[in-house]
């Protein structure tokens, strides 16, 4: 009986993975996968057998159960199985079922963190998630909940959304309900570590209006203290927090897309 | 003038940096660090100067001012500047005081982002920050403020509180008056990440107990949801959720170190 590593991929772009990550693939006898974001990753295991878990042939209802039904004989087969996760996999990544089934099973595994997408927003967009003062706590939730419903809090100094994209204006109303000033930041990220990011800024009021921006991309949306700028040269961060929030309703100012990647400096 | 690429180094161990993250230091001809959690990162940049800005030399009301002016001057007389940060440098890693100092001398600057602490601890004890139904919600931030006080909120339905280790006790007090039951399930979880990594399960009344084993370790609090073990066999996971708290005393349960790192393999 073989042994499941759980790796996290990462946001997207693959030198996005760790260094043990990476490890991980290059021993990888199987790597079952979902939507793989950046296709270079097949490169870190290439000789791996790649089994697409994420195929929309599934029955819905039953796709969970065919994936763990899926890991557990790749490690009855196989010494060395990765599962693969975008972001990290104990956010949002529904790691809870597929450990289930392994403890079910008998079957060993470990679990290789990554860099979830808000990290990666906030590092894309220069925009720590956490600020000294104003910014002490955060943040991460879904804006839509199993049974379809939109939820919106505002339980910390900043709140981070994931797989909001689709529901921006969904999403303003249930912030402006949750208590946040309709001034209140918004930063909108999408494809974040990616050289064709998109970072745009908005108001709670005004979030609709990244709809057409940022439409069909992976897209991670902060709120609060972590979403203002940091520039000593304008200043605006602090002022604009929560606390003192500037009311007047902005159209959203969108930064060029960040043309450099480290490795091609 | 140089550029400056401020590289999340993850939770300790060497191998939780991201590939980005080491390419970053195989290029860097100065890198500024705190204290190193893992020596091993230094031969990520052999040939680099590296400078220590952790010293307890500083005066610490001048610290961060003394880091900032190093940074800058590193930036005039280096091409390619790393500045190496713990865990990721958006959470709870002073990034914007460091932003804010570069933007003020108009040097350019990149974010790399790392594996944060809260992740490495729930992939460590294999406890999925956020879990489907229970757990839609994670907050992270420091049990202690800036004034040296403790706080400590039910905000979301798992709390990870950072640089809690030495304020357990006081800790699971400031808890209870958050309204968390006594029986909530707490894990944590110290060196996350290594091969001497430590994992324990309490409760929120008895905390406390916690002390003598992880002192003097970094270590990671989880608090609600996230805290809960996950196993088909005994699946106590969900019942013991803060919803339905367990209110017997434990003294904790204490996980052997996991043994094993991938490299090893």
């Amino acid at each position: 009986m073989g042994k499941v590593y759980f790796v996290g991929a990462g946001p997207g772009s693959a030198d996005l993975i760790t260094v043990r990550g990476a490890k991980a693939l290059a021993q990888a006898e199987v790597v079952l996968f979902d939507a793989l974001a950046d296709p270079a990753l097949r490169d870190l295991a290439p000789l791996a057998c790649w089994l697409d878990v994420g195929k929309r042939g599934f029955v819905h209802a039953h796709k969970q159960d065919s994936i763990n039904a899926m890991l557990v004989r790749a490690a009855h087969e196989h010494e060395f199985v990765v599962r693969l996760k975008g972001g990290d996999p104990s956010i949002f990544g529904r790691l809870e079922e597929e450990l289930e089934a392994l403890a079910a099973a008998g079957i060993d595994c470990e679990v290789v963190p990554g860099v979830t997408a808000a990290l990666a927003a906030a590092a894309a967009s220069k925009r720590p998630l956490t600020r000294r003062g104003s910014g002490r706590s955060v943040a991460f939730s879904t804006a839509m909940t199993h049974s379809g419903e939109l939820r919106a809090a505002r339980s910390a100094d900043s709140e981070v959304f994931y797989m909001a994209g689709r529901q921006l204006a969904a999403l303003s109303r249930q912030l402006l309900q949750a208590s946040w000033p309709a001034g209140t930041p918004v930063c909108v990220v999408s494809r974040a570590g990616w050289p064709d990011q998109l970072i745009s800024d908005h108001r709670v009021g005004t979030l609709a209006l990244a709809a057409v921006l940022h439409a069909g991309r992976p897209t991670v949306v902060t709120v609060g203290a972590a979403a203002c700028g940091v520039s000593a040269a304008t200043a605006p961060a602090r002022t604009i927090a929560a606390t003192a929030p500037d009311t007047r309703p902005s159209r959203g100012t969108v930064m060029p897309p960040a043309s450099k990647r480290i490795e091609s400096i």
